[in-house]
């Protein structure tokens, strides 16, 4: 039978899987000897066993009254004891913090008799036992018993009848028992449990229940917590910081969690306990000020606070509470902080000696580094903020407010500025979305439409401004304090904090971005500039991916560089036929003969050719990954149905031009493009298509000395494919007189399946993750993301979108055999990764485990890669990446 | 070192892999005791070792030495030998005869002296000896040193100067050889090699370097021949059919190769060799006449053959030459066959005790079945037959010729039968292709573009009619005797036999087809059937594979369980949306409330409970598989350009329906419809949906006794999908009182890579291998087969359509892992296919060989799918299924 509770003295902060967060560090306090309110936890071990068979294990009932004797023994009262009782807190505590779960229920042990030990305990202070006792019943017939508790509420104000809390006396109270009690009887057909040891065990069961309740199921699948960890339960013997001046309670943070400045940081409460402060019943004051309070007491916190932080060696944030002078100690753990202050703090410690640099990379990632390169509103701004939402996806967004997505395009048409606002977002808004600057709604949360769909486009969200009441039909909203905000009005929302601003604010430049932009170098003068310098060093130190950019032209191509690019692993060519050359493309479409078609490519091809020239120059001898042309061409022909409307609306005064036009794109029209003639496919089937854009680039590799080109074929499924593309080249290439690695995409499935055939012919794979995940799960990006993932998120079918982070059970799958099967055959097979997953943090931990060589990725996404290939070289698995 | 050279006495039938078809028999024959021209085969194995090491093994040399010298001392003459030379062929002889690969050359060991021996040999036949030599020279020349074959044919036309062949005397043919030797001296800049030894060793490497010739190679690729097999040669001392008229050269089978019967059937030509056979320099005889010319060697023969059948346990065929009155086998294989005769041959074989009835079922295909099953033309049309084509696609069309897509449609439209006629289709004709009763094609084989859509379309088609002169300009095509066929004259095609006739012709069901539409019945008349339904009942007996089917009302119901079906694998309840019930699906589509919605599933509720409930009738009690709705909603709603087009030009007189029609249709628009909101997303999406298919459902099986639902969900491709629906149907199912199981659809390519933790929801899985290929591939199979599927057919990128047969490497190996990874998380796990593949021989096998327990197909392609599934089950592996 295995150990089911623990005292505090016998855990420590490793034991999170077993103890919780919570039990951990109360256990790891303990034991540094610190005052902690003894107590003891019951494992997650003894919930997984109870929510398997549905009733309290075997033994369990005997090892908590074991431990219950004990912690009776050192205390000195026993639960309910009538005259002097023991009361104690019931807490979950799970490994990982999840809401919807049962939180807690405070002052178990209290019954008829025992309100009257209390009263004494407190020195005759017969009001704060019956406070105590009804807010037993309240909080265990809500959070135990499950009755509705705006019935206790209400039951209140009727007492209150418009009075103060604080005018409420004893008697007041002592009603209120009576009428809690007969909520309680009438709700669930039996008396309120008087028993103490009833209380907690009930208490408890209600805990691990609370493990499945629905709110915490869909959390834990959307944040891919496994369902079967379970929940430990603290047993903790009260303290109140409610019974005087000389009692308290506060939050406390070992430094500055904005700043990473050390010094004393936090807030104390006077004659309060920590529900309290929640509640916001009074101001609290700086803690600073209990120095002149209770100096003792203020001392002994900071001595505490000294060496909790040389312990964790970290920032922590504490909770505590003062009972008559004497400071307990109620949890710790390590502090959040905001990003600016995560790479200052990891610095500051290395040079406090108290963690080395490799420590230092691992406590910073890259989604805090993405934060701090998006610019950000001017901070004297803060008087304009009307209301704060969500903050759904990240950057500054400014422009005139419009409450329907056909005026944001309208708008958006002729040049202007818009941020659409909206109550929620459907699919029908996408055109709105992509034509506004940001995206403020007042309902939905972090993974509702407007949400997902941003995030999926890089735009700017606001979402669940809940204050705002947004009326499309009178083009206006209305935020708190009466303001009101009508069409064109300019609003400014920060997708990073969640703020919306009246009016336009100023945007400040990142710090950061500047860093990255002027190509390192350092100042003295910004000490997070430094910091982000000094974590980046040392990331690319460690790591063992490159990193690579996906660009397509020399602009790209040199800010690529600047980020730190270590080459190009995706230039898409078919960028190359757009804007004035869509005519010449037209004329390749429209060939009749195979003169024609050899005249439009004769004519693309010194197009090319000085395209790649210039990218070429530009990566001065880095390797440049080159794909030929992808998409099918009907892309680059008008749409389908404008077009017919057009010649049909022309009748018979229609042109000559656009009706062979119409009969092309007919002829091309696909049921399903992303699945038809496109990519090694066209290649196959046009004769000289290929051929002259492998000959263009050969050419201008020849042309730039010290050129590294690399060839890379879209869309192979089937070695064959490959083989006769292959073929072709390298007679080219050959002839030209240049040398170049000929790989392929790997973006199809069966590409993965049969990645030991491929790699025969390959030389490099480049996995497309983009269009893998597309195959993968069936998934048209284009339609679905707006059609259902917020439903699907919301469902718990995925916890993050498999476009933003790699699927590893899927797509993973398939990337995991094919570097596998793909070496077995070639032993020196480049693998690199170009899909956009390359640049999120997740997806490069997981192609540093399966071997890749590098990832690419946008070229403001690098500085990211960068630091997460760094970390992922340093923690191997199951890092923390968000 | 491995042994490289067999002399017939040493090989026999059962090393094809080493000696090749051709001398593996002759190996065989020879230790039978017949009469075969010693000779032996120097193997596969060399030939390997020769293509990878570009020279001769060590050792093969001094090996074939050996044999020769053995070879000359038993035949008491030496090869070259001035005055009595022995001569040899060299023939190529892979383990399958594969077109492009060097086929013979005979007469090697003639040179300047050696040609007088022979003379003398012959009885001093100076010609013939010249006739001889100038023969070596041109097949040398031609098929060793890749001189082109018109050089020679130029010079002997020149020689001829208009006179016949026989006119020609010995002193014409010995200028004629020295005519050659200069052509060869010319293209090779060398002599023609006179050593005997040389030419023999000449000869043996290029038949090993044919093995990669480009045609070959493209044929296996096709084929799915391996490519590293390689060929066998054998050398085998010349006999001579052409001494005289006590000589002769003839083939024979041991039966009638198209009814089976035992009786005496093959042709003889005096005083010929086999290659003037095939020329038909003059007409054969039949063999039977060869009784009266030469009673002693037909009688041999006759015993021969005898004792081939007996040995080879099957009809074999044989290939002979008379030299001087002395009968010499040449060659002898099991022969080919009509599928009538397969089916009788095989159970004739079973009564006459040669075979077991488990051979009898290895010994007939799915294929062979499925031709018996089309209706034919009346035999006694033939006179009406005008020209033959490729059959293509089999089956018989009547139609009027029309000569371009557009009039097949427009006529077609008019309710008239077509037939379209064009030297080749393209892409374009794709439409013109599904108005067409049947396809006629003058150019491409049966990888051409119109073979492989017709197929894939199962659309009668007939290619590659060489002799037709098709002017789609003038609206005509002229056949052979100047026959003139223009568009609105009706013809008639036979996809089965490549016939094409002028006219109606009558068209004959097919007694097969009878004999299954009338559920098994059997007259004692007709011995085809007696056949068949022998065969099929053992089948039947020996397969472990369930059959199901494909249907979806009741009428195909009945019709599957007549043809043997043991239930339904799927039902497509979209199906049911279709005809006068698209009104009830567009109002569920434009509800903008919730009550409009479901007033449109209320209505559309009770059809399909109707619908479901015959189809439980008819099924009495097997098992029913229905799936629920899959196809996006849009398909449902008319098309969006032509909407588009049809409100554009109305203009304001645009009715309002038709307005929110198209408002409708634009948001539901889809790029790519394959991927996007359908299956179990939009079941997930739209409340009420799914909700009311399960509840069909479970009402009809309650009111039919005995019904044996299951339920189906389609595009799973998460585990969270399938529970979300699963939680749902399984209320429904429970408040209705009837218990059925929920499984899913495999067809996205994650659902197998997840198998294992969709197993753990799906009660069965259904691998929809359709879907499964176009997302494996990438391939939108309306898009991609008319546009490149007969340029990869043709380049070799797969030999056949993995739409026709499951693709093994990258399909199979998903549903491999999903099978072992499934089984693996429920044991109990139902496992079936209800793609196309469900009824494809090749694909049957597979699934056997997996473990599934049934394959579903279309009513029609059951009865192949019974007979494959028993042959599966007989033969574990590498059958032949075509």
């Amino acid at each position: 039978m295995p150990k089911y509770v623990y005292d505090f003295t016998e855990g420590n902060k490793d034991l999170k899987d077993l103890l919780g967060g919570k039990g951990a560090n109360l256990a790891e306090m303990t034991n540094l000897g610190l005052p902690v309110p003894p107590g003891f936890t019951i494992t997650s071990e003894a919930c997984r066993r109870f929510l398997e068979e549905e009733t309290l294990p075997e033994g369990l009932e005997e090892e908590i009254a074991e431990h219950l004797d004990a912690l009776e023994s050192r205390m000195g009262r026993r639960l309910g004891q009538a005259d002097d009782p023991l009361l104690v807190s019931v807490r979950s505590g799970a490994k990982f913090s999840m809401p919807g779960m049962m939180d807690t229920v405070l002052n178990i042990g209290l019954n008829d008799e025992s309100v009257h030990g209390l009263a004494k305990q407190a020195g005759g202070n017969e009001r704060f036992a019956w406070d105590s006792y009804r807010r037993l019943i309240q909080m265990f017939g809500k959070t135990v018993q499950g009755i509705d508790g705006e019935l206790f509420d209400a039951a209140l104000e009727e007492l209150k009848g418009g009075r103060d809390d604080l005018e409420l006396d004893a008697a007041d109270f002592q009603r209120l028992v009576t009428t809690y009690k007969g909520i309680v009887a009438d709700q669930t057909g039996e008396n309120f449990p008087a028993d103490p040891y009833l209380q907690m065990r009930m208490a408890t069961k209600a805990v691990f229940e609370s493990w499945n309740a629905p709110r915490a199921v869909v959390y834990r699948r959307q944040e891919r917590i496994p369902a079967d960890l379970g929940t430990a339960v603290n047993i903790c013997s009260m303290v109140f910081g409610n019974w005087g001046m000389d009692s308290g309670t506060g939050v406390a943070f070992t430094r500055d969690p904005g700043t990473g400045h050390q010094g004393v940081y936090g807030d104390y409460l006077q004659n309060a306990q920590g529900e309290d402060v929640v509640a916001g019943i009074r101001n609290t004051i700086s803690l600073q000020d209990l120095e002149g309070i209770d100096k003792p007491v203020y001392d002994e916190l900071m001595q505490i606070m000294d060496k909790l932080e040389n312990h964790y060696r970290d920032l922590c944030d504490i909770e505590f509470t003062v009972e008559r002078g004497k400071l307990w100690m109620l949890q710790t753990r390590v502090g959040k902080r905001t990003p600016g202050a995560a790479f200052r703090i990891a610095v500051q410690l290395v040079d406090q000696g108290m963690i080395d640099i490799d420590e230092a990379l691992s406590r910073v990632t890259g989604a805090q580094l993405a934060q701090l390169m998006f610019p950000r509103f001017a901070k004297d701004a803060e008087s304009a903020v009307i209301t704060k939402g969500m903050n759904a996806s990240p950057g500054a967004a400014v422009g005139k407010a419009v409450f329907s997505a056909e005026r944001a395009v309208e708008l958006a048409a002729r040049g202007e500025s818009v941020v659409l606002v909206s109550r929620e977002t459907t699919p029908d808004d996408l055109a709105g979305m992509i034509a506004a600057q940001g995206v403020l709604t007042s309902r939905g949360g972090k993974t509702s439409h407007a949400a997902v769909v941003a995030r999926g486009m890089g735009k700017t969200c606001v979402c669940g401004a809940e204050e705002l009441e947004v009326s499309a039909a009178e083009r206006r909203f209305t935020a708190p304090g009466g303001i009101v905000v009508s069409e064109g009005d300019v609003i400014s929302i920060d997708g990073t904090s969640g703020a919306v601003y009246l009016g336009e604010v100023p945007v400040v430049a990142s710090p950061v971005m500047e860093y990255f932009e002027g190509s390192g170098e350092v100042g003295d003068e910004d000490e997070l500039v430094q910091a982000v310098h000094r974590v980046m060093s040392h990331a690319d130190a460690s790591r063992r991916l490159e990193v690579r950019a996906n660009a397509d032209n020399a602009e790209d191509s040199a800010r690529a560089r600047r980020f730190g690019a270590q080459g190009i692993g995706l230039c898409r060519t078919e960028h190359m036929f757009l804007g004035d050359r869509r005519r010449l493309v037209e004329d390749l479409v429209l060939a009749t003969s195979s003169e024609e078609r050899e005249r439009a490519l004769a004519a693309l091809k010194p197009l090319q050719e000085a395209d790649f020239t210039e990218i070429f120059q530009e990566m001065d001898g880095l390797p440049v990954t080159i794909r030929l042309i992808d998409p099918p061409l009907h892309e680059f022909l008008p749409d389908y149905t404008e077009l017919s409307v057009k010649v049909a609306l022309a009748g018979d005064r229609a042109e000559e031009k656009d009706r062979k036009l119409l009969a092309a794109v007919k002829r091309l029209h696909e049921q399903n493009p992303m699945l038809g003639l496109r990519g090694v496919r066209l290649g196959l089937v046009i004769p000289g298509l290929f051929a002259m854009q492998v000959r263009a680039i050969a050419e201008a590799a020849k042309a730039v000395p010290g050129a590294h080109a690399e060839v890379m074929i879209p869309l192979v499924g089937a070695v064959q494919e490959l083989e006769h593309v292959k073929e072709e080249a390298q007679k080219i290439l050959a002839e030209v007189g240049v040398e170049a690695l000929i790989g392929t995409m790997i973006e199809v499935p069966r590409a993965a399946l049969t990645a030991g055939q491929i790699a025969e012919a390959a030389q490099f794979f480049s996995f497309g993750t983009n269009d893998l995940t597309q195959m993968t799960w069936g998934f048209s990006r284009d339609d679905v993301e707006a059609a259902f993932f917020s439903k699907y998120l919301e469902l718990g079918v995925f916890g993050v979108s498999p476009f933003e982070t790699l699927d590893r059970d899927g797509v993973g799958r398939l990337v995991l055999l094919a570097v596998e099967e793909g070496r077995k055959t070639r032993p020196d097979l480049k693998l690199g990764i170009c899909g956009e997953h390359g640049g999120d943090p997740d997806s490069i931990h997981f192609c540093h485990q399966a071997g890749l060589d590098y990832v690419s990725c946008s070229p403001f996404r690098i500085p990211v890669a960068r630091l997460e290939a760094g970390r992922a070289a340093l923690i191997r698995t199951g890092a923390d990446t968000r």
